[in-house]
Protein backbone atom coordinates (compact mmCIF):
# COMPACT_ATOMS: atom_id res chain seq x y z
CA UNK A 1 0.00 0.00 0.00
CA UNK A 2 1.56 3.17 -1.43
CA UNK A 3 0.22 5.33 1.50
CA UNK A 4 1.61 4.00 4.13
CA UNK A 5 5.25 5.69 5.56
CA UNK A 6 7.71 3.38 4.04
CA UNK A 7 9.54 2.26 7.46
CA UNK A 8 6.45 1.44 8.59
CA UNK A 9 5.93 -0.61 5.10
CA UNK A 10 9.06 -2.05 6.12
CA UNK A 11 8.29 -3.16 9.54
CA UNK A 12 5.08 -4.52 8.14
CA UNK A 13 7.26 -7.19 5.60
CA UNK A 14 9.23 -7.97 8.42
CA UNK A 15 7.03 -9.34 10.72
CA UNK A 16 5.27 -10.84 7.95
CA UNK A 17 8.21 -13.22 7.36
CA UNK A 18 7.92 -14.29 11.20
CA UNK A 19 6.28 -18.15 11.13
CA UNK A 20 2.34 -17.97 11.56
CA UNK A 21 2.47 -13.91 10.42
CA UNK A 22 0.32 -12.69 7.83
CA UNK A 23 -0.56 -9.72 6.39
CA UNK A 24 -2.89 -8.84 9.03
CA UNK A 25 -1.01 -9.93 11.64
CA UNK A 26 1.84 -8.17 10.82
CA UNK A 27 0.20 -4.74 10.66
CA UNK A 28 -1.38 -5.48 14.02
CA UNK A 29 1.92 -6.18 15.81
CA UNK A 30 3.47 -3.28 13.65
CA UNK A 31 0.95 -0.68 15.14
CA UNK A 32 1.35 -2.33 18.58
CA UNK A 33 5.08 -1.77 18.43
CA UNK A 34 4.72 1.66 17.06
CA UNK A 35 2.50 2.42 20.15
CA UNK A 36 5.54 1.06 22.37
CA UNK A 37 8.24 3.10 24.25
CA UNK A 38 11.51 3.62 21.85
CA UNK A 39 13.47 2.18 25.49
CA UNK A 40 11.10 -0.95 25.29
CA UNK A 41 12.17 -1.69 21.40
CA UNK A 42 15.54 -1.10 22.08
CA UNK A 43 15.38 -3.87 24.68
CA UNK A 44 13.59 -6.07 22.17
CA UNK A 45 16.31 -5.20 19.86
CA UNK A 46 19.33 -6.19 22.75
CA UNK A 47 17.14 -9.54 23.31
CA UNK A 48 16.59 -10.69 19.83
CA UNK A 49 20.87 -10.43 19.04
CA UNK A 50 21.65 -11.73 22.34
CA UNK A 51 19.96 -14.84 21.94
CA UNK A 52 21.12 -15.47 18.41
CA UNK A 53 24.83 -14.65 19.81
CA UNK A 54 24.84 -16.43 22.88
CA UNK A 55 22.43 -19.40 22.67
CA UNK A 56 24.41 -22.44 20.67
CA UNK A 57 23.84 -26.70 20.54
CA UNK A 58 25.36 -28.73 23.86
CA UNK A 59 28.15 -30.44 22.26
CA UNK A 60 26.77 -33.29 23.97
CA UNK A 61 23.19 -34.14 22.87
CA UNK A 62 22.52 -31.22 20.56
CA UNK A 63 19.88 -29.05 22.76
CA UNK A 64 20.08 -25.41 23.02
CA UNK A 65 22.66 -24.44 25.22
CA UNK A 66 24.36 -21.07 26.06
CA UNK A 67 27.17 -20.98 22.92
CA UNK A 68 30.03 -23.18 24.01
CA UNK A 69 28.74 -25.44 26.95
CA UNK A 70 26.51 -28.33 27.25
CA UNK A 71 23.05 -27.87 28.19
CA UNK A 72 21.29 -27.94 31.73
CA UNK A 73 19.29 -31.73 30.88
CA UNK A 74 23.49 -33.15 30.31
CA UNK A 75 24.83 -31.27 33.44
CA UNK A 76 22.31 -32.28 35.55
CA UNK A 77 23.72 -34.84 37.89
CA UNK A 78 20.34 -36.08 38.96
CA UNK A 79 19.17 -37.60 35.46
CA UNK A 80 20.08 -41.33 34.62
CA UNK A 81 21.81 -41.86 31.74
CA UNK A 82 20.28 -45.38 31.20
CA UNK A 83 17.89 -43.76 28.52
CA UNK A 84 18.79 -42.07 25.72
CA UNK A 85 15.72 -40.59 24.50
CA UNK A 86 16.28 -39.27 20.11
CA UNK A 87 14.41 -36.45 18.97
CA UNK A 88 14.57 -34.45 15.83
CA UNK A 89 14.67 -30.86 17.02
CA UNK A 90 15.65 -29.37 19.91
CA UNK A 91 12.08 -28.10 19.97
CA UNK A 92 11.30 -31.87 20.82
CA UNK A 93 13.62 -31.86 23.77
CA UNK A 94 11.15 -29.01 24.95
CA UNK A 95 8.28 -30.47 24.41
CA UNK A 96 9.78 -33.36 26.73
CA UNK A 97 10.56 -31.31 29.32
CA UNK A 98 7.12 -29.96 29.54
CA UNK A 99 5.70 -33.24 30.04
CA UNK A 100 8.44 -33.26 32.80
CA UNK A 101 8.08 -37.05 33.35
CA UNK A 102 11.56 -38.14 31.63
CA UNK A 103 14.16 -38.18 33.63
CA UNK A 104 17.13 -40.07 31.24
CA UNK A 105 19.45 -37.90 28.78
CA UNK A 106 18.40 -36.69 25.66
CA UNK A 107 19.96 -36.84 21.24
CA UNK A 108 18.96 -34.42 19.28
CA UNK A 109 19.84 -35.90 15.74
CA UNK A 110 19.38 -32.26 13.98
CA UNK A 111 17.46 -33.57 11.42
CA UNK A 112 15.48 -36.82 9.42
CA UNK A 113 16.53 -38.90 7.13
CA UNK A 114 15.12 -37.74 3.51
CA UNK A 115 16.83 -39.02 0.34
CA UNK A 116 15.16 -37.31 -1.74
CA UNK A 117 16.13 -33.87 -0.38
CA UNK A 118 19.95 -35.17 -0.05
CA UNK A 119 19.39 -35.78 3.60
CA UNK A 120 22.06 -38.65 3.91
CA UNK A 121 23.19 -40.08 7.27
CA UNK A 122 26.00 -37.82 7.20
CA UNK A 123 23.84 -34.95 7.49
CA UNK A 124 22.72 -36.02 10.97
CA UNK A 125 24.10 -35.99 14.70
CA UNK A 126 25.23 -39.14 14.52
CA UNK A 127 28.81 -39.33 15.31
CA UNK A 128 28.20 -37.99 19.09
CA UNK A 129 25.67 -40.43 19.16
CA UNK A 130 27.63 -43.13 18.53
CA UNK A 131 30.59 -41.94 21.05
CA UNK A 132 27.86 -42.00 23.77
CA UNK A 133 26.75 -45.17 23.29
CA UNK A 134 30.05 -46.66 23.24
CA UNK A 135 30.56 -45.22 26.66
CA UNK A 136 28.26 -48.71 27.92
CA UNK A 137 26.21 -46.50 30.17
CA UNK A 138 22.83 -46.74 27.83
CA UNK A 139 21.13 -49.68 28.60
CA UNK A 140 17.82 -48.04 26.45
CA UNK A 141 17.31 -45.90 23.38
CA UNK A 142 14.14 -44.49 22.91
CA UNK A 143 13.51 -43.68 19.19
CA UNK A 144 11.04 -40.73 19.38
CA UNK A 145 10.48 -39.24 15.90
CA UNK A 146 7.68 -37.47 13.95
CA UNK A 147 5.40 -39.78 12.29
CA UNK A 148 6.20 -39.22 9.04
CA UNK A 149 7.49 -41.33 5.98
CA UNK A 150 11.11 -39.53 7.16
CA UNK A 151 10.62 -40.15 10.58
CA UNK A 152 9.76 -43.98 9.96
CA UNK A 153 12.70 -44.18 7.96
CA UNK A 154 14.74 -42.53 10.18
CA UNK A 155 13.61 -44.83 12.74
CA UNK A 156 13.97 -48.00 11.12
CA UNK A 157 17.95 -47.22 9.79
CA UNK A 158 18.56 -46.29 13.27
CA UNK A 159 17.62 -49.05 15.33
CA UNK A 160 19.74 -51.36 12.70
CA UNK A 161 22.56 -49.32 13.03
CA UNK A 162 22.25 -49.01 16.95
CA UNK A 163 21.96 -52.72 16.93
CA UNK A 164 25.26 -53.20 15.14
CA UNK A 165 27.13 -50.20 17.06
CA UNK A 166 25.91 -51.21 20.49
CA UNK A 167 24.32 -54.93 20.46
CA UNK A 168 23.26 -55.10 23.91
CA UNK A 169 20.94 -52.02 24.18
CA UNK A 170 17.59 -51.73 23.58
CA UNK A 171 15.80 -49.99 21.21
CA UNK A 172 12.31 -49.03 21.25
CA UNK A 173 9.76 -46.30 19.74
CA UNK A 174 7.25 -44.62 21.55
CA UNK A 175 3.96 -45.35 20.85
CA UNK A 176 1.67 -44.67 17.96
CA UNK A 177 -2.07 -44.76 18.84
CA UNK A 178 -5.06 -42.14 19.27
CA UNK A 179 -3.80 -38.71 20.81
CA UNK A 180 -5.22 -38.35 23.92
CA UNK A 181 -8.53 -36.59 24.44
CA UNK A 182 -8.89 -37.40 20.19
CA UNK A 183 -11.70 -37.98 18.62
CA UNK A 184 -11.82 -41.75 17.05
CA UNK A 185 -14.87 -40.90 14.85
CA UNK A 186 -11.48 -38.52 12.98
CA UNK A 187 -8.87 -40.39 13.45
CA UNK A 188 -7.20 -41.40 10.50
CA UNK A 189 -6.93 -45.03 9.07
CA UNK A 190 -3.30 -45.39 9.33
CA UNK A 191 -3.57 -44.34 13.05
CA UNK A 192 -6.13 -46.52 13.72
CA UNK A 193 -4.21 -49.29 12.52
CA UNK A 194 -1.44 -48.46 14.88
CA UNK A 195 -3.84 -48.00 17.94
CA UNK A 196 -5.07 -51.81 17.00
CA UNK A 197 -2.06 -53.87 16.70
CA UNK A 198 -0.52 -51.42 19.53
CA UNK A 199 -2.93 -52.47 22.00
CA UNK A 200 -2.39 -53.32 25.65
CA UNK A 201 -4.02 -55.76 28.15
CA UNK A 202 -5.63 -54.05 30.50
CA UNK A 203 -4.60 -54.70 34.49
CA UNK A 204 -6.90 -56.52 36.70
CA UNK B 1 11.19 -24.06 31.46
CA UNK B 2 14.61 -23.95 33.30
CA UNK B 3 16.39 -25.93 30.91
CA UNK B 4 16.60 -23.36 28.23
CA UNK B 5 19.30 -20.68 28.19
CA UNK B 6 18.19 -18.13 30.06
CA UNK B 7 18.82 -15.77 26.35
CA UNK B 8 16.42 -18.15 24.53
CA UNK B 9 13.79 -17.24 27.55
CA UNK B 10 14.09 -13.76 27.52
CA UNK B 11 13.49 -13.89 23.49
CA UNK B 12 10.24 -16.34 24.01
CA UNK B 13 8.68 -13.63 26.66
CA UNK B 14 9.75 -10.72 24.65
CA UNK B 15 7.78 -12.68 21.82
CA UNK B 16 4.74 -13.86 23.81
CA UNK B 17 4.02 -10.40 24.82
CA UNK B 18 3.44 -9.16 20.63
CA UNK B 19 -0.48 -9.49 20.24
CA UNK B 20 -1.96 -12.35 18.69
CA UNK B 21 1.02 -14.97 20.18
CA UNK B 22 0.65 -17.06 22.71
CA UNK B 23 3.76 -19.40 24.39
CA UNK B 24 3.95 -21.66 21.41
CA UNK B 25 4.08 -19.40 18.92
CA UNK B 26 6.55 -17.32 20.50
CA UNK B 27 8.94 -20.56 20.77
CA UNK B 28 8.12 -21.52 17.63
CA UNK B 29 9.59 -17.66 16.52
CA UNK B 30 12.48 -18.19 18.37
CA UNK B 31 13.43 -21.34 16.62
CA UNK B 32 12.61 -19.52 13.71
CA UNK B 33 14.74 -16.03 14.39
CA UNK B 34 18.20 -18.51 16.04
CA UNK B 35 17.86 -20.28 12.50
CA UNK B 36 18.29 -16.86 10.58
CA UNK B 37 21.92 -15.64 10.15
CA UNK B 38 23.08 -12.58 12.40
CA UNK B 39 23.28 -9.88 10.21
CA UNK B 40 19.21 -10.53 9.17
CA UNK B 41 18.29 -10.18 12.71
CA UNK B 42 20.89 -6.61 13.12
CA UNK B 43 18.48 -5.78 10.11
CA UNK B 44 15.35 -6.98 11.54
CA UNK B 45 16.62 -4.91 14.42
CA UNK B 46 17.45 -1.74 12.58
CA UNK B 47 13.88 -2.00 10.60
CA UNK B 48 12.06 -2.12 14.38
CA UNK B 49 14.01 0.58 15.50
CA UNK B 50 14.20 3.17 12.33
CA UNK B 51 9.98 2.56 12.31
CA UNK B 52 9.54 3.94 15.65
CA UNK B 53 12.03 6.86 15.05
CA UNK B 54 10.89 7.60 11.87
CA UNK B 55 6.80 6.95 11.44
CA UNK B 56 4.76 9.50 13.01
CA UNK B 57 1.00 11.28 12.52
CA UNK B 58 -0.07 13.78 10.01
CA UNK B 59 -0.51 17.34 11.32
CA UNK B 60 -3.54 17.66 8.59
CA UNK B 61 -5.55 14.27 9.44
CA UNK B 62 -3.76 12.25 11.93
CA UNK B 63 -2.93 9.35 9.49
CA UNK B 64 0.77 7.55 9.74
CA UNK B 65 3.43 9.62 8.17
CA UNK B 66 6.94 10.17 8.05
CA UNK B 67 7.64 12.41 11.22
CA UNK B 68 6.98 16.10 11.21
CA UNK B 69 5.80 15.76 7.37
CA UNK B 70 1.86 15.54 6.50
CA UNK B 71 0.91 11.86 5.05
CA UNK B 72 0.78 10.60 1.45
CA UNK B 73 -3.50 10.90 1.65
CA UNK B 74 -3.09 15.04 2.19
CA UNK B 75 -0.40 15.16 0.10
CA UNK B 76 -2.54 13.75 -3.03
CA UNK B 77 -3.58 16.44 -4.92
CA UNK B 78 -5.55 13.90 -7.32
CA UNK B 79 -8.31 13.67 -4.29
CA UNK B 80 -11.13 15.77 -3.85
CA UNK B 81 -11.34 18.18 -0.27
CA UNK B 82 -15.39 17.30 -1.05
CA UNK B 83 -15.75 14.48 1.10
CA UNK B 84 -13.32 13.60 4.73
CA UNK B 85 -14.38 10.32 6.46
CA UNK B 86 -13.53 10.04 9.94
CA UNK B 87 -12.49 6.89 11.30
CA UNK B 88 -11.21 5.90 15.07
CA UNK B 89 -7.45 4.85 14.02
CA UNK B 90 -4.51 5.19 11.66
CA UNK B 91 -5.49 1.57 10.57
CA UNK B 92 -8.48 2.59 9.72
CA UNK B 93 -7.39 4.66 6.88
CA UNK B 94 -5.00 1.75 5.76
CA UNK B 95 -8.43 -0.79 5.55
CA UNK B 96 -10.61 2.21 3.51
CA UNK B 97 -7.48 2.47 1.48
CA UNK B 98 -7.06 -1.61 0.84
CA UNK B 99 -10.20 -0.82 0.01
CA UNK B 100 -9.43 1.31 -2.99
CA UNK B 101 -12.47 3.10 -3.56
CA UNK B 102 -12.87 5.89 -1.78
CA UNK B 103 -11.06 9.22 -3.28
CA UNK B 104 -11.24 12.29 -0.44
CA UNK B 105 -9.79 12.41 2.83
CA UNK B 106 -9.52 11.51 5.99
CA UNK B 107 -9.51 12.63 9.47
CA UNK B 108 -8.34 10.24 12.07
CA UNK B 109 -9.89 11.05 15.71
CA UNK B 110 -7.07 9.23 17.79
CA UNK B 111 -9.69 7.51 19.97
CA UNK B 112 -13.45 7.39 20.82
CA UNK B 113 -16.13 8.59 23.33
CA UNK B 114 -15.90 6.56 26.73
CA UNK B 115 -17.15 8.92 29.59
CA UNK B 116 -16.86 5.79 31.85
CA UNK B 117 -12.87 5.23 30.76
CA UNK B 118 -12.51 8.85 31.12
CA UNK B 119 -12.18 9.83 27.35
CA UNK B 120 -13.98 12.81 26.88
CA UNK B 121 -14.43 15.10 23.67
CA UNK B 122 -10.58 16.88 24.67
CA UNK B 123 -9.07 13.53 24.24
CA UNK B 124 -9.76 13.16 20.52
CA UNK B 125 -8.27 14.94 17.38
CA UNK B 126 -11.05 17.56 17.59
CA UNK B 127 -9.38 20.86 17.12
CA UNK B 128 -8.09 19.79 13.77
CA UNK B 129 -10.86 18.96 12.36
CA UNK B 130 -12.75 21.84 13.10
CA UNK B 131 -9.99 23.86 11.38
CA UNK B 132 -10.54 21.77 8.34
CA UNK B 133 -14.02 21.97 8.40
CA UNK B 134 -13.89 25.81 8.37
CA UNK B 135 -11.91 26.33 5.57
CA UNK B 136 -15.21 25.71 3.33
CA UNK B 137 -13.97 22.87 0.92
CA UNK B 138 -16.02 19.95 2.69
CA UNK B 139 -19.52 19.43 1.45
CA UNK B 140 -19.81 15.61 3.43
CA UNK B 141 -18.36 14.52 6.35
CA UNK B 142 -18.65 10.64 6.52
CA UNK B 143 -18.70 9.02 9.92
CA UNK B 144 -17.02 5.73 9.48
CA UNK B 145 -16.82 3.89 13.28
CA UNK B 146 -16.83 0.61 14.80
CA UNK B 147 -20.35 -0.31 15.57
CA UNK B 148 -19.77 -0.67 19.19
CA UNK B 149 -20.99 1.37 21.98
CA UNK B 150 -18.26 3.93 21.87
CA UNK B 151 -18.68 4.26 18.42
CA UNK B 152 -22.12 5.21 18.32
CA UNK B 153 -21.42 7.74 21.34
CA UNK B 154 -18.89 9.00 19.29
CA UNK B 155 -21.36 9.23 16.00
CA UNK B 156 -23.72 11.11 17.84
CA UNK B 157 -21.85 13.69 19.46
CA UNK B 158 -19.90 14.20 16.30
CA UNK B 159 -23.52 14.31 13.63
CA UNK B 160 -24.59 17.35 16.38
CA UNK B 161 -21.37 19.00 16.53
CA UNK B 162 -20.49 19.21 12.84
CA UNK B 163 -23.75 20.92 12.10
CA UNK B 164 -23.37 23.33 14.61
CA UNK B 165 -19.63 23.89 13.59
CA UNK B 166 -20.81 23.70 9.60
CA UNK B 167 -24.45 23.47 8.94
CA UNK B 168 -24.11 23.58 5.62
CA UNK B 169 -22.05 20.32 5.61
CA UNK B 170 -23.73 16.76 4.76
CA UNK B 171 -23.28 14.43 7.88
CA UNK B 172 -23.91 10.43 6.79
CA UNK B 173 -22.65 7.55 8.22
CA UNK B 174 -21.29 4.24 6.38
CA UNK B 175 -23.76 1.20 6.82
CA UNK B 176 -24.52 -1.03 9.50
CA UNK B 177 -23.07 -2.93 6.95
CA UNK B 178 -20.39 -3.43 9.59
CA UNK B 179 -21.40 -6.85 11.56
CA UNK B 180 -22.63 -5.44 15.28
CA UNK B 181 -19.19 -5.67 17.81
CA UNK B 182 -17.32 -6.23 14.86
CA UNK B 183 -14.20 -4.33 14.13
CA UNK B 184 -12.97 -2.32 11.60
CA UNK B 185 -9.81 -2.39 11.22
CA UNK B 186 -10.01 -6.24 10.10
CA UNK B 187 -13.16 -6.26 7.84
CA UNK B 188 -12.98 -7.43 4.37
CA UNK B 189 -12.70 -4.70 1.35
CA UNK B 190 -16.65 -6.23 0.08
CA UNK B 191 -17.68 -5.39 3.58
CA UNK B 192 -16.48 -2.02 3.69
CA UNK B 193 -17.01 -1.05 -0.09
CA UNK B 194 -21.07 -1.96 0.62
CA UNK B 195 -21.10 -0.49 4.24
CA UNK B 196 -19.46 3.11 2.27
CA UNK B 197 -21.77 2.90 -0.57
CA UNK B 198 -24.87 2.53 1.89
CA UNK B 199 -24.29 5.32 4.27
CA UNK B 200 -27.25 7.08 5.25
CA UNK B 201 -28.44 10.98 6.04
CA UNK B 202 -27.97 11.48 9.85
CA UNK B 203 -32.04 12.93 10.98
CA UNK B 204 -31.84 16.10 13.33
Amino acid sequence: MPILPQPLVRLVEALGRLPTVGPKTAMRMAVHLLGRPYTELEDFARTLLAARRHVGFCPECGFWSRQGERCAVCEDAGRTDETLLVVEAPQDVAAFERMGRFHGRYHVLGGLLSPLDGIEPEALRLGPLWERLKKGTTREVVLALDACAEGEATTLYLSRRIREVAPKVRVTRIAQGLPVGGDLEYADEATLLEALSGRRELGT
